[in-house]
């Protein structure tokens, strides 16, 4: 591609980074800030540096918050007892939308996946076995995507608190097996977590 | 959508108001810009920023620049009497890519359509007409998208400078009809600007 200018083309370089964004895309969307009021780039790119400066990971649950702890785990209304434990944050929001859990969370960061050199120990095992030795843990949700990477983490972290006074129970296999859970719909993702089964079952399964 | 925080709530939201961007891909951006080091976001809202500010137009031909009059227009290489008229700055782009075209340009800024709200006087076209009136042109290439709006628009300034000794061509229709001409491609583009044919003589066609 031919620049006429320079500022151009470092902004259409650095938004073709984004991934899935190429090079004509890019153009597209600079352009388009071009035409658009300068207070609309202003706010654009205040409100991104703020969130990459100022965002936190709640001390609990490891989710995404403004404060130390996180509004779902500081709120009086949820029950502390129970934890769904999930792969990402974008799942919180998911489960959120469901309406479904009156629990709170635990946000593994990942899933275990020896092909893409992921390790119990790149994730946040330690502090969920920390709260369940800890005795203030009934339940388990397990929310993660059913594929092999999903039953490998839920089947690593259920052998870690084996034998503690606690419930497992993952999420009801309304979701196709493979699928990611931030694509599924509203209605199965929120029954599938009332209808959720004890874990030991589901090996069965 | 919930969101865990206000940060991660607004940068989503100011992400989304780009054209194409919707919710979902705007937060899967945001949260790759939180994975990659500060570094990252900090370029990306540096360049865009800097862009909006600091980017001016051309003030002969309306192409975007980073000083008063552009690189092109300000290049001892181009032939100043062969003048390729275009709809905006990506076709500028693309045909600089086919290096087909030793003249210089003029950037419309759009073309006429009546539909649209768009008539002459939001185009750059009196500028371009003061510049045949001048006697400094020796040849118009018009290279617009071959759709109704854009022969219209190629028709108007063909009228405004009917009588005045200045030779005037169109680009082979190499492209088809319909096409917008950033989407082309180079062999097809270039071939189109050296088989330019008389504008009168594309009337007839
Ligand atoms: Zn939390
Ligand atoms: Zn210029």
């Amino acid at each position: 591609m031919e620049f006429s200018s320079k500022l151009l083309e470092k902004a259409v370089g650095e938004v073709s980074q984004l991934p899935g964004i190429g090079k004509r895309t890019a153009l597209r969307l600079v352009l388009h800030l071009l035409r658009q009021p300068k207070e609309q780039t202003q706010g654009l790119t205040t409100a991104l540096s703020a969130m990459r400066n100022d965002l936190k990971f709640c001390k609990s649950c490891h989710n995404l918050s403004d404060v130390d702890i996180c509004e779902i785990c500081s709120s009086v209304l949820r029950d502390k007892e129970i934890i769904c434990v999930v792969e990402d944050i974008r799942d919180v929001m998911a489960i959120e939308n469901t309406a479904s859990h009156k629990g709170i969370y635990h946000v593994l960061g990942g899933k275990i996946s020896p092909m893409d050199g992921v390790g119990p120990h790149d994730l946040n095992i330690v502090t969920l076995v920390e709260k369940v030795k800890a005795g203030h843990v009934k339940e388990l949700i397990f929310a993660l995507s059913s594929t092999m990477e999903g039953d490998t983490t839920n089947f690593y972290i259920f052998k870690q608190i084996q034998g503690l006074e606690v419930k497992t129970s993952t999420i009801a296999r309304g979701i196709s097996v493979g699928d990611e859970l931030e694509y599924a719909d509203e209605i199965t993702l929120g029954r599938s977590i009332l209808n959720r089964i004890p874990f030991e079952a589901s090996l069965k399964q």
